[in-house]
């Protein structure tokens, strides 16, 4: 599967030259390939909220994209490093559980467990896979390499010990995936289970997480501008998720949540 | 105008996928194209502040650069969004007055009201038009499709309500339109009316803004070593506007000077 | 030397458009090239943090690539411009020393002082460089301009007035020379002289820094999981100089350390 197109999302931040040295990588192995920075601010060796950045995000990448994904904490233990084909792209990241949702929801035709150092640059460090492992796999599989010259095909994944989204009696249970440069928080409930919500309750909820927004009354909406400023809000939003937000303010300081907080919304 | 290069001006931030999912369909949209991020640190939803920031780079960019300026308070809203065509280069935007300025230094050859969703994504979100309409459309335009088909010709655009720079009397009036990250503050007076300035009153003003700057002297300078650390400074700066700086210190704290905020130079 | 790829390493930051503007007038220059971000927050105007953090990351370029280093407090004064050329790579950047650790261990095969203007904008502006001299520069070294044209070659450049990493009696003195984003305190002491310090003294040392951190005891390990969370230790870096991290924590907030800083490992 060659490909013009390299795609990275880390947990590096852009202070350093960390992810400049990875695309320093990725173009000395394949000088043709475009690269698209998804995020670099993962909360540093967030997995699960790594992993929900690549679900939200993966299925607009050109198909045939290589992504690498490093949010890496396990970076020089035994951990395993996984190569993934689904039917349209290609994806290479530490099995940690950061590729879970994407490959539930994606599937995958094939998984390679990375081993073929061939493909490594040498030496590697023991802490920068990224630089020494991922950037060149990314490169050589845009190239066209056969995953299969990457190490052993493996038939399963790690998974995140994460709750899903579900409706309790008379609450939907959900939780925070990743606060935005906003404030908004993003939760894990998807938008079709937030019609099914708003079918059985109406459209105006109340809003548990935390002490601070513990019964608070939230409505369903669907643009900001019906609230007024400092109104608290439930939106379809736009990667197929739940989000909650204030209008004009951060939801995140308003309710005192933080990524992985459970959110809860009910009758009122 | 088939192009090589999209560019970018956003307020999304950098912390989140957002402006990784934007080149990702600029690039499904059209493989070969260069992306130049102009900035995304747009103080948020400050219409004003992005369009001076597009007044002050534009004419770097490659000729024939398609430009999308995603600062929209209003998405979602009934707000237009226009594609702008000049002699060199295209724009597309909404019509909230963000390309006001551009446009009326640039003018234009064609004004479009952008509404032929045959080239936006499907479904459009309420809050991203950004990766649904912006980044799709730039891509189609990149690849030589005729604004044309995008929409309706229309025959004018949004401007914004701030009044021009000037000179009242005894007094330079102009306003705060970027403070950079050094807090250098940017000011829409061009450095055509320094000049005039300089001629009538000397190069030894005073600078009157908020209190904390009341009454200060400053020099009119052409290098910041002519003052000493701490010094208050008045520069022609690069962008082709008269800067107000602190050698070695952020002049808006010093000064207590947001965007937007009146900025005044006087006889001494 | 015809190059795809442009490098860029700043203290610009990414909150305004100049990185922009520099990438604009690159590819105003040259539509195909590749432009590398390394990194545009080095400390303002701290041309030894990015003189070493060239150091760190030159090597992993592409071959052929021209890196334009912008981090240029003499800016608009009479400061020379340098541009040189290794083996394998060329490099622009004001004549102020920010060049001179990568070619005192790269070497170079021409050194040029950069007076051409005909390869410049026009006007040059006294403050933006980067956008008038260093980014047109680039550009046309990257469609293949000899260096000869650029100015007359010289034989010298600046160099750091920095100490040299030492082992003295029984201490290893050396530096802070970049704090990355996770607060690991990166050092300018090669590896090499870390293997030469575990064979004189062992792996357990004491560190001696500003009072913080004076006397504490640090171990030499080969991954971060070999101490507790909160622990102090050595370890040989991804970059092959010495990195002191807390695990889990910023070390420069533990030892109270800022670039510049002295650090020393002794005998416990």
């Amino acid at each position: 599967m060659r490909s013009d197109v390299v795609a990275l999302l880390t947990d590096f931040g852009l202070h350093d030259w960390f992810v400049g040295a990875m695309k320093a990588v990725v173009l000395s192995t394949n000088p043709k390939v475009s690269i698209i920075d998804l995020s670099h601010e993962v909360p540093r060796h967030n997995v699960a909220a790594a992993s929900f950045a690549l679900l939200a995000c993966y299925r607009y990448l050109p198909t045939q994209t290589i992504t690498a994904v490093v949010v890496d904490p396990g970076v020089g233990t035994e951990r395993r490093i996984l190569a993934a084909e689904s039917a349209s792209r290609l994806f290479v990241a530490p099995d940690n559980g950061v590729l879970s949702r994407m490959l539930d929801r994606e599937g995958y035709d094939r998984l390679v467990s990375v081993e073929n150092d061939a493909y490594f640059l040498t030496p590697v460090s023991s802490t920068f896979h990224g630089r020494d492992i991922f950037a060149p796999v990314a490169g050589h599989l845009s190239l066209g390499l056969d995953m299969a010259d990457l190490g052993v095909e493996v038939t399963a994944y790690e998974r995140l010990e994460t709750p899903s989204p579900r409706i309790e009696d008379d609450l939907l249970v959900s939780s925070v995936q990743w606060i935005d440069s906003f404030g908004n928080l993003i939760t894990d409930c998807p938008v079709e289970m937030v019609d099914d919500l708003e079918k059985r309750w109406g459209r105006h909820l109340t809003i548990s997480g935390t002490e601070e927004g513990r019964g608070r009354n939230i409505k369903i909406v669907s643009s900001y501008e019906t609230v007024g400023p400092g109104g608290l809000l439930a939106i379809r939003g736009s990667s197929g998720y739940l989000e909650i937000s204030v209008r004009g303010r951060s939801a995140a300081e308003s309710l005192g949540l933080v990524v992985g907080d459970r959110v809860e919304l009910g009758k009122v």
